[in-house]
Order: C-alpha cells, then sequence, then structure tokens
C-alpha cells in the first residue's frame, strides 16, 4: 500500500544533497552513530506522519534549536489505525514534505517501508494501560498501543537525545511521556505547543479532509474549549456547567458531530468531578470526512 | 521487603575498589557513559535476580571475553513472580554474590531496589503475544510481562551492545530475541549453554530449595530429556510416544509432579505434531519446594 510512493524516492533521495533521505533502519542507526561521532553530539528527533505542517515545522525548529542533529522520521504507522479509519488516504505528499525537512535543515529523514519496521509483523506489545482508554483511545481501540509500539521502535532505531511532540495531541503526548519513564527509555520528551490557524483551528494533516464550507465550521471545536477557559476564569468550577457550555457551543454547528467533551486531569486524562489546579479540556469531533482533535490547557484560579 | 539488605550495602562497596556497586539509574547511566568514553567501547550486560552460581559465572565470562565494560544487575523482579510464587524467600546472597562478581572481573554491578525501579508503578506494559502464553507462561500467568518489562527498563538503563542468557531459560531467551527484535532494541542477545552439576542437574537458584534427597531426584528432568533425544537419534520421530517416554520416566520418581513437558517448536514454542529439524523438548517438574525447568535443543536426523 506503501510501495507506490517509494518507488519516486530514488529520483527524490538525488535532489538533496545536505540531508540524507533514509529508508533502512541500519543506515540510520549507521548515520546517527557517525554524527554523534567521536564527542557529545545531541540527536533531536520529530517523528511524524508526514503530510507536514506548520506544527511539524515548529517541533523541527525547537529541535533544530536545542539538538546539533536532526532526524525527522515520516512513516504512516499502520499498527494506530484502526480497521475503519483513514490508512489508505491520509495524505503522503512526500515530495513536499521532504521540501520542508530540507527548508528546516533537517540532517536526516527516516522514511522506512511498513516492511522494514513490522517485517512479518510483531509479536510484541507495548501498552500503557489507563491513559491509553480514555478520550481518543475509547473511540480508537488499540490506537495508542500502535502509538506506543512504533514510538518505542523509532526511539531505539535512533535512539535520540530529546524527541519532540505537538500538544495538540495531548493524551499522546501525555501517554509518551509516562512510556519514556516506565521503560526508563533514555530520552526527553518534549512537547510544544499547539499552532493554529489564523482563526483557532488547531494545524492538522486531516484538516486537508475539509470542504470549504466545514473549514469554515471547523474552528468551532477550538471556541468552545476557550469558551470553557473563560468562564473558568470568571470563576464558574461545576464540571459539568463547563461541559455543558462546550457541548452546546458545538452543536451550535449542525454539520459537527461530538465524539467527546472532557475535563480531565492533566496526568492520569481520567475526568474529573471537581477541578484541581490545573485541567485539560480535550475534545475530538468528526466533520465530514475528518475526525479533529484539540485541548486547552488550563489553569483554575484559586 | 528489598530494604534490609541494602543497608549494608554502603559498606559493602567500600570493600571493593575495582568493582562499582551502584543503586541509582542515573549513577548507572553516568558510569556506562563514562565507560563508553570517547571511543568505541563496548558493553556486555548479565541481567540476574542474584544468587548467582556457576551458570552465571558462564554468562559473565562470556560478556568478560567479547566485551570491554561488564554490567552485571541483581534485581529480584518483584512484576515476575505471581502472588503465590517465592518472591519472599527467593534467595538472596547479597555478599557472595558481589564476591562472585569481583572475582569474576566485573566494573560494574547494579543493585537497584524496588522503588528505583518502579517507583509508584508502571503504567506501561511489554508483552510479547503468542511466545508468552505456553510452556512456563501458562503455568505463571503474567510471569514473561514481567520479564520483558524489567528487560526492557533494564536495556534502557544500561544500553548494552550484548546481553547475555542462558539456554537454560529457553522460552525466556526466545520471548527476549523476538522482543528485541520487534522493539528494535539496539542490543545483540547472546544465549549461552546450559551449566549443569555432574549429575546432569541444570544449575538454578532455586536448586536451593532442594532437600539432601530432593537433590538426588531432581536430575530426572535431565534423564528424561536425553531420554527423548536419544530416542529421536535411534529414529522415534513420534511425538507423542517421545512425551509419554519422557513422563513414564519422571513419574518413575513418585516425589516430582510434572508441570509440563513438551516438545516445541524452537522459534513459535508451540507444540508440535511432527518433528522438523530441530525440536526444543522442555519441561517444568515439582518437587518440594521448588519448581526446577529444563530443556534440551535437539537436531532431528532426515
Amino acid at each position: 500500500m506503501l510501495e507506490a510512493e517509494y518507488c519516486s524516492q530514488a529520483k527524490v533521495t538525488r535532489q538533496y544533497f545536505m540531508m540524507q533521505v533514509l529508508e533502512y533502519i541500519a543506515d540510520v542507526r549507521r548515520a546517527v552513530a557517525l554524527a554523534r561521532g567521536h564527542e557529545r553530539t545531541s540527536i533531536g528527533f520529530v517523528p511524524t506522519m508526514g503530510a507536514l505542517h506548520t506544527g511539524h515545522a515548529s517541533l523541527i525548529r525547537a529541535a533544530r534549536q536545542q539538538d546539533d542533529f536532526v532526524v525527522v522520521s515520516i512513516f504512516v504507522n499502520p499498527t494506530q489505525f484502526g480497521p475503519q479509519e483513514d490508512l489508505r488516504n491520509y495524505p503522503r505528499p512526500l515530495e513536499r514534505d521532504l521540501a520542508m525537512c530540507r527548508e528546516e535543515k533537517v540532517d536526516l529523514v527516516f522514511l522506512p517501508s511498513a516492511t522494514e519496521m513490522y517485517g512479518d509483523g510483531s509479536f510484541t506489545q507495548v501498552r500503557v494501560e489507563l491513559l491509553s482508554r480514555t478520550l481518543c483511545g475509547a473511540h480508537r481501540p488499540g490506537h495508542f498501543d500502535g502509538v506506543a509500539l512504533v514510538v518505542t521502535k523509532l526511539f531505539n532505531i535512533v535512539q535520540p537525545d530529546r524527541a519532540y511532540f505537538g500538544q495538540k495531541d495531548a493524551q499522546q503526548a501525555t501517554i509518551i511521556r509516562r512510556m519514556v519513564r516506565d521503560l526508563n527509555q533514555p530520552v526527553d520528551v518534549v512537547v510544544c505547543p499547539t499552532v493554529r490557524e489564523a482563526d483557532g483551528l488547531a494545524m492538522s494533516s486531516r484538516n486537508a479532509y475539509l470542504s470549504p464550507e466545514q473549514r469554515t465550521q471547523a474552528p468551532v471545536l477550538y471556541r468552545s474549549l476557550q469558551m470553557v477557559s473563560l468562564a473558568i476564569a470568571k470563576g464558574e468550577h461545576r464540571v459539568e456547567q463547563l461541559r455543558l457550555l462546550a457541548c452546546v457551543e458545538i452543536q451550535s454547528v449542525k454539520a459537527v458531530n461530538i465524539d467527546y467533551l472532557e475535563l480531565v486531569d492533566p496526568e492520569t486524562l481520567q475526568p474529573v468531578n471537581q477541578l484541581g489546579r490545573q485541567v485539560l479540556a480535550a475534545g475530538a469531533v468528526r466533520l465530514g470526512a475528518a475526525r479533529l482533535i484539540d485541548n486547552l490547557l488550563i489553569d483554575v484560579p484559586d
């Protein structure tokens, strides 16, 4: 399924002299070891599924700023898609992605095939219990197991000092932070702020699925989260009231269906009954062919 | 539960000038990084639960021979014991273990507490499906999940180039080999031959549980496996016949109870109906307070 685009890859590789584009794990290991060389070189890593946008660029820039050698992986990971999900249709604008990587001065792009990553399949599962079962995990069974597996594999292949993730995928970031801690993975997880369009819509590769009309409707999710934040600042602390506020706002746009809208503990991701010092307001909605997620980490005034 | 012996550790540490004994993950990382230094130093790692015997010594010697810097961990891992198992009573002769490590010229002993390893617990599970459910896995639910978790953690802490395991724990070795492959863990797994007493009994820390009389009975497991091997060499290829042969031999000793006696595929660990080119004959028996395991990897003549 992923084979088609790799045919054009050898050609693409030749266009970029500064940046390595590698398909094989062994080559990546060698290149990273060489980069690390004799002295202490820090390796920054941005794992992606491609279809890169400004959000990804902000991660790459953060890595570029902190680390000596920046690795980006582009891999549409089949194990994190459910059978009814958009694995086949997920956008794969490889040449544009590589152009952006070159522009952002990425040192190495790891571009494996599914075969290179999984061979004859994986008997081994990595599962972050509790955190993987709520929010998106409840609506996408197995999704975060697939994420935990592929991120563990990528960490072991690239062996970065720091890895960069977006706050937009708050649950993913929380799960990976916990996994790194539980498994003692020798990597610092850096979570960077959500990058938004001018109207507030969180950058996402899946925004490409939106029709022009849907695109004008999509910011309602962020707007609803902002309303929650504002209400909390004004003293509304009743969780059910806050949820209702957000849901009513979202439902004002008929085309949008709510998967969930929750106020959860930022560490455990479990719904809260009363507000602590910080709360994560997180939602997922469906709009046409797109499933959109967003969240706000909100400080609660005493 | 593990705290008692660590009180005497500072004292113990001072006795050995050549060998580092470290309790904290951060210290181990620092020591390994320092050892690796500016040039290519290879790190060999022997994870153990202590109660070291000649079998462990053979692993350490293999590491000593191949690697520049040898790390041994001693950690009685609670997550691989079932609630009814021998976690409390597992032998912990710490000073003798450290003496053996010193004798075998170990560079670093990692001696963590359960708190250092697990803190407030692990949400994350590492599970090697299929391979973990047969043989000992069927009799010790969760055991190999605990092994996979702790070995992954230890690999991430020590970051060895090679890790050494005994063929005596054939299922464990197979599971770890598969896990390393599935997760792309950057370590070579080296499996060393089973070391036996003069009468054939496989070396095991749990042999300490045997009374003198039981000790004379214990070699029956190995003897039964040898009978299988001999019968195969003589042309007996009927799996049920071979199993029966072994079971009858074991049952000749009344005090011994069979947990399982199987002929399995060495890669998948699934019972075979007919012999391939190689077969793993593996058994587990209970004798008094001890659960003993053993196995033979048998080449099948055409």
